[in-house]
């Protein structure tokens, strides 16, 4: 599996809590390898509790001494940052850089992500590994993300990357033209039958229904609905067999 | 500002630090309206706590008696919900529910998203109010997205996209065609003068170099120190002078 590929290293984490609540952003969205570069308190039960569940995770985290050996392997690294640093830095979205990430990985190669400790965020010496830095597009009036957070966006856009543009919209059949042009023409009879649509006068009023249930692209089974209903409205001087035959057309 | 146009509803929720956590993740990224349906507790110091420094949504955060109410002013509603419902929903990516909301809070409505409570979500009856049902793509192996950890990515993916597409990489200017190929010729009489490139049989070290230095994108600072470097180099039987001469073609 490809997400395998794309390492989350933590550089010298603070709070156990946060590594936990780490494995759990990760593992919800389907990564697995997670490396902590010298971690204050690890393994600790808080960790565990903050997983909830993710408990996998932080049994096969890596320990490393340094972010070189972190990532020593990959071909591609970047560093999350939120500040700008002296060195001009190429800086990319977490689109950008979770799609770089995952090309990589896609094609076999080991890749790595860097987040700094919740203190103060990584070194210039950490940076350094990285071809760039991701910056969280936070409002600069509040910008102060937890580390926890921090991972869960940027694994949600690794994510969204590896699964590719989600189909329109689902779980949704619009019924075909025809189908609705029937309904149309049942409806206008019965607006008819009942007097509240005058043929000799009709003004807007058919466009503008057609208009409307256009924009609600009814399914087949709420077409049935509307045509049950339709069908049931008493009409003058109409016997129903009439609409039966309608419906029919 | 649009993004106050769209309020975050959360419904019953159970842990008043989950509603700081989500304050947080709002004003992180800029959102600021936030509702809250019959939550068990509200106001509460751990929603002060967790919300660090995000008070202020907490303090302006209404608190509502249904849903009915929390969305009566809205144009648009998504509800987020973790599984799939019996009578088909509109089901959208996070992408897809936060552009629509952001276009229709752009054009000047409200709008909202709804968030179910910790224990067990949405309600149907909660869901009949919104217009499609958004659905963060976590891994199915390991569902289950903390209240705030999906705030987290939905508010994300709303500043997302109201800020549009992010600019292709920063901070980053690549000199002229020009400007590179001057250092590469600098650079090839440098490496015929030192013996290292036999001008006669020179191979494809040339188009190598090339092509790496092309890929690396150097900046006029980066050149210039490279062009300093070969400079520097003590060529055999070529004054100074000729380098000079070189620079200047």
């Amino acid at each position: 599996m490809s997400l395998a590929r794309i390492r989350i290293v933590l550089v010298r984490p603070q709070h156990p809590g946060n590594i936990g609540a780490v494995a759990r952003a990760m593992k919800n969205m389907g990564l697995s390898s997670l490396v902590l570069v010298a971690p204050r308190e690890f393994p600790a039960p808080e960790a565990v509790a903050r997983a909830a569940g993710a408990d996998d995770i932080l049994a096969s985290a890596q320990v490393a001494e340094s972010v070189a050996q972190a990532v020593a392997p990959c071909t591609r690294v970047f560093a999350t940052s939120a500040r700008a640093r002296k060195i001009p830095w190429p800086v990319l979205a977490p689109e950008q850089a979770a799609g770089a990430l995952w090309s990589e990985a896609a094609a076999g190669h080991e890749v790595a992500l860097l987040f700094g400790g919740e203190r103060s965020g990584l070194a210039n010496e950490d940076v350094d590994f990285a071809q760039g830095l991701v910056q969280i597009p936070v409002d600069p009036a509040f910008p102060s993300l937890n580390l926890a957070a921090a991972a869960q966006v940027l694994c949600y856009e690794i994510r969204r990357q590896a699964l590719g543009p989600p189909p329109a919209v689902t779980d949704h059949v619009p019924t075909s033209q025809d189908e609705l042009n029937r309904f149309f023409a049942h409806l206008e009879t019965v607006l008819i039958g009942i007097g509240f649509l005058n043929a000799a006068h009709p003004r807007k009023l058919m466009r503008r229904l057609v208009r409307l249930f256009r924009r609600a692209t009814p399914d087949q089974n709420e077409i049935n609905i509307l045509r049950g209903i339709l069908t049931a409205i008493p009409v003058a001087g109409q016997p129903p067999a009439n609409l039966d035959k309608i419906s029919q057309e």
